[in-house]
């Protein structure tokens, strides 16, 4: 394995106090404008400025298929995977209608979708074959698969930058991706597995009884296959890279690619729900200081998001009930942050608006 | 007492089965935009389409003054209401900048503010008196005055409504106001007096608990004024209007007027916190229809805030933790409502889209 670094630093924590004591100033209550405030805070470090801006967002939507969808995991058949990658290509799924309404630039990145899609405008080709291999057997990617992925979601992520982006949201369509979700925060949190274990996309009961039963044995498989990763090695580079291997999707891994590669860039990343906070707690175990430039924009009713949000320490800024993937809870955060940074920069404080300072 | 009278109707409930059907048809899996489609139904039925727009989105801030501020309620003096009136006319408030973010034209109206506003351009003079009586001692308003303010109120949605508006959204501005909104929460919904009493713009256990036993006193002076008023009668429109005259503020009887009159010409009513949930409460008590109009924007952490949304069996789009007043948090939740319009409007069917309808 020869993954690709990345250079990613904590951002200055000197600017702190300034910006708290700007963001204090403004003609409001202390702490009146709640998460808002939060948000200025993170988003000026990222940026180390006092007055930062949001430019040219883009959306990444990585697309490909899953092995683990042969076992009945998922209530959607695979196909939907390649028919929703051609509706987005013509403008007709929900991420579309976020993108076009927050201004956001998107791009649709097939990365393993079992459909030949190079024939389709606005389909951007880096499929690396038609779909993982199945991990209940056998690891889902090879070693230069992983490699391959990671490259590309970080290539992506550069062009962005290119065009004057420094907000990207990351967004994914891959039929059965809640499994190797769910595995992930398994294995990383120690989280019971049935803890982890939801609907996805609207399975009842059974189903669900059905996924747990089958991600067991996948876990174990994987277990019998590494005698030698110890529950005690849970937080080194290895295991996660293991585990990523093992269980990822080449739309997640992207993700975790294009995400590592935005923080090195300095952007404000914009989490989606189960699956991309997921790649973020698994990009987090690679590199620790991404969490800084990390924004958990949906809290979904996943079973398992709120614990895997608690791990990571953060909350979701909306609990509207989103489960369609694609990004789409990512989307409708961002107004918030265009708040926050307009209040920042907008906002007159105590002095210049003639307002007795009351506390 | 000669208060204007409002025809509010309920929306018709023959298209609901038909929204449905075409919400439940979009290319997703049923349910998986969750508040968001309940929005897009809730506006299809106000607007008795199956295409619903919003258009031409207008913000009223109605501020005034209070007798009860006297008594040490709030942590805020009495002065910012109009400086802070003044610093929404030159545009560096929170509401402002949301205003400009979101596409609001701003109406900011002097229902009764302790100050000579009318000099300064762009505040809109309606004052009735600077500042209600102190309703510790006496009814804050006379029966001309509630009449006024509910005239002045219908009138600025009016004036909205011809300029081509179907959303307003009501904010205040008007230190004390919490104060009458905990009372009308105790007295209309029966909840015990001290789970309605809460910290306001930042108050400390010593500040609650002296503003608690104010407002104790003061219910008591109305029921000693009130002999013939019993608990029974408490969803009669008589009891409500007699608390409304006791313990309103002048910017808050201008917003329900506003409610109204924004129900009775079919609009959508975006509802801020406490004190503007407070409003809708009382509005519900006269007109119980206006309910199906008003969107629940913003759930917050005042005490009681969450049980008055329960007693209007209703919750809050966002919770972000906003405490500024001003209608702040039903601006930030905008978008969302113009996310589900465009749901319905963009997103394509699944059989348009060509994909297999799954389930």
């Amino acid at each position: 394995m020869n993954m690709k670094t990345f250079r990613i630093t904590t951002p200055d924590e000197a600017l702190r106090p300034v910006l708290q004591n700007k963001i204090d100033n403004l003609n409001k209550p202390k702490g009146s404008m709640g998460r808002l405030e939060e948000l200025a805070l993170q988003i000026g470090l990222i940026q180390h400025t006092l007055s930062p801006e949001l430019r040219h967002p883009c959306h990444l939507l990585f697309g490909a298929d899953h092995g683990i969808e042969r076992e009945g995991v998922s209530i959607s058949p695979r196909e939907i995977t390649w028919q929703q990658m051609i509706n987005f290509s013509r403008g007709g799924g929900g991420v579309n209608l976020f993108c076009r309404q927050h201004g956001f630039e998107l791009f649709l990145i097939d990365m393993g979708v079992d459909y030949d899609l190079h024939s389709y405008p606005g389909i951007i080709d880096c499929k690396v074959a038609r779909g993982t291999r199945n991990f209940l057997h056998e690891a889902a990617m090879t070693e230069e698969e992983t490699d391959q992925c990671i490259e590309t979601g970080a290539r992506m992520v550069t062009e962005c930058h290119k065009r004057g982006c420094n907000v990207v949201s990351i967004g994914e369509m891959g039929i059965g991706n809640t499994s190797p979700s769910s595995i992930w925060m398994h294995l990383l949190t120690g989280t019971p597995l049935e803890m982890c274990v939801g609907a996805g996309a609207g399975l009842n009961n059974t189903g669900i009884r059905h996924k747990y039963e089958i991600l067991q044995s996948a876990v174990q498989r994987f277990r019998d296959h590494h005698p030698d990763l110890q529950d005690a090695d849970v937080r080194s580079t290895r295991y996660a890279t293991e585990v990523l291997r093992w269980f990822s999707g080449f739309e997640m891994t992207a993700a975790i690619g294009a995400m590592l590669r935005a923080a090195e860039l300095g952007m404000v990343i914009l989490v989606d729900g189960f699956i991309m906070t997921a790649c973020m707690l698994m990009a987090s175990r690679l590199y620790p200081a991404i969490r800084h430039y990390a924004v958990f924009c949906h809290e979904g009713d996943e079973a398992g998001h709120r614990r895997m949000l608690e791990a990571l320490h953060a909350r979701g800024l909306l609990q509207i009930g989103l489960r369609l993937g694609e990004g789409t809870g990512a989307l409708c955060a961002y107004p918030l942050l265009q708040s926050a940074v307009r209040m920042l920069n907008e906002m007159n404080n105590f002095e210049n608006a003639h307002i007795t300072k009351y506390f």
